[in-house]
């Protein structure tokens, strides 16, 4: 089968002939792929800023298709053994597409239990759109952050895949949603898409302003940190949850402790989600009939072309790559 | 009555006569005071270091006396109009001693739902020294950090009242307990009192190499902020609770995203407690049995003595004023 492979970091993914991976129906079943998507994980492999690299390999984490045993279209869960906590993955968590063979090839081996009905009313371009993304953005918003239909929710910097998804959810919720982001482009589509606010982060003051105006938020999603994080205290609601699941901007200062504790704030990592929060978010998905936001479809052929379209930046919504 | 004045901010207690407070039974009583205790809050009163100072006010957040309507040993909690939302108090929370007449005079009224039964195991001086740092450090410990019997508990900077009381709450909750100071006696004190760790915060690289030996916490509570704080996340468990009430160091600085989401930690701010934090902080100390520590006793007429000394740092446990 054709698979897009990473030989070595720093090295561009190349279309190789490799076998075909092992089954063992029931437990291991072999998929084979119509779509599949890009993550910042995958760039962040490429570029050698992840720990525990292994290659070959075979990127990508997220991907919809047809199980081979039985030929049921499915998407598949790429987190395994998330383990008995809730709170946090263990030790033994991996996520699909490094160590173990991901879904930039025609076709993937994973357990049984990674799969789950695509949902009837995407295309398996939507769908395996969603997996990955979807979870964490589940996760962000709605099992850290508490998310409850009539919150105020404030997406900082719209644009990338779970940013969108964290709108998309909480728009579905029922909450006032505000976004953020550096490109008018961005906020246009997002006010589009339904956002009841939408603000330019580099504008001046702006925190400071919607504060004064009494636009404070109940739930706050970021994937930035850095220096702008502590802004993000003044447009936060008494009681409310603040949740970093990225730190592209670097480490995080010159927070408040009197702000924090005065407000009851709480800041909250979250990164992926557990067995539970997949299939929550999928149910979720499927009853507000919510379709992940494709940014743009690239064959399989130019997956390295998808990579550094996503490494760009400039995407509103998913990356994803065509299979067959 | 007698009652330690603070008519402007950067004066002394005075002792003055002033008229008896007014009461309404059976909705507002008086309650002739035994014994008060004095928290940080009125020395940064006192300091002008708080919002909104109205003198002359008598200051004293904590008392245990007698209800002038019908005899009964009481202890006052010092929060009213917490309002619905357990998540944060209401903009219209206040504590006692500020604007209202507090604890430092012969008597105090309060509305009669702000009394409750003086612990009976207890002293009237080790009741007094119980209402408000056992609240903020029940509410710190046990509902914001979400303490359970056989966490591991690190409470940052030992010696105050409200963390030697966490300290204390955790023991008795069953939690292996750290402790840290830079004082080798408070950490020797609280070495007797039961910590099964404790560690001198000024030691070079201590939170890495606690870390090395892989001991992590649970639960870690902090009421100093600033440039440390960064280093807690070292020693923070997956999913662990870092719980912030206070910020004496200042603001918070070089902390790592990328730590707070793969270890999906919550940084949460705590101030004071809720009605029902109060009643259960209540309980708990009744159903164990704890004694409230207290550092040192002084007369009403020694107030300004007591404040000083407690502004002095070097005391472990409460500073209590006898009244009568």
């Amino acid at each position: 089968m054709k698979a897009a492979r990473l030989n070595a970091i720093h090295s561009p993914l190349q279309l190789e002939d490799v076998p075909l991976p092992p089954m063992d129906p029931p437990h291991r079943v072999r998929v084979k792929l119509q779509a599949a998507a890009l993550n910042h994980r995958d760039v962040w492999i490429q570029k050698g800023q992840y720990a525990a690299i292994v290659t070959p390999v075979t990127l990508g984490s997220d991907g919809c298709g047809v199980r081979e045993d039985n030929g049921e279209p499915v998407i598949i869960n790429p987190g395994s053994h998330w383990g008995p906590d809730e709170r946090v993955q263990s030790l033994a968590y991996t996520i699909l597409g490094m160590p173990d063979d991901g879904t930039l090839a025609e076709c993937v081996s994973v357990p049984a239990d990674r799969l789950h009905p695509k949902p009837p009313h995407l295309s398996a371009e939507e769908a395996a759109a969603l997996p990955l993304a979807g979870l964490t953005a589940w996760r962000a918003l709605c099992v850290r952050g508490a998310a409850r239909p009539g919150d105020r929710v404030f997406v900082n910097g719209i644009g990338g895949g779970v940013a969108w998804f964290c709108m998309q959810f909480a728009l579905a919720l029922g909450c006032q949603v505000y976004v953020s982001s550096s490109s008018e482009e961005k906020l246009a589509e997002a006010r589009a898409a339904g956002a009841h606010g939408a603000v330019n982060y580099r504008q001046p003051g702006i925190f400071k302003e919607l504060a004064a105006h009494n636009e404070l938020f109940d739930v706050i999603v970021d994937s930035a940190g850095g220096e702008p994080f502590a802004q993000l205290l003044f447009i936060a609601a008494p009681g409310a949850r603040i949740v970093t699941y990225g730190g592209t901007l670097g480490k995080i200062t010159q927070l408040s402790p009197q702000i924090i504790f005065w407000k009851q704030l709480s800041i909250l990592g979250s990164t992926m989600g557990s067995d539970a929060d997949f299939a929550a978010m999928l149910d979720f998905v499927n009853r507000h009939q919510i379709r992940p936001r494709i940014a743009r479809i690239f064959p399989l052929e130019e997956a390295q072309a998808a990579m550094d379209f996503l490494a760009y930046g400039a995407q509103i919504g998913k990356v994803v790559v065509r299979i067959a």
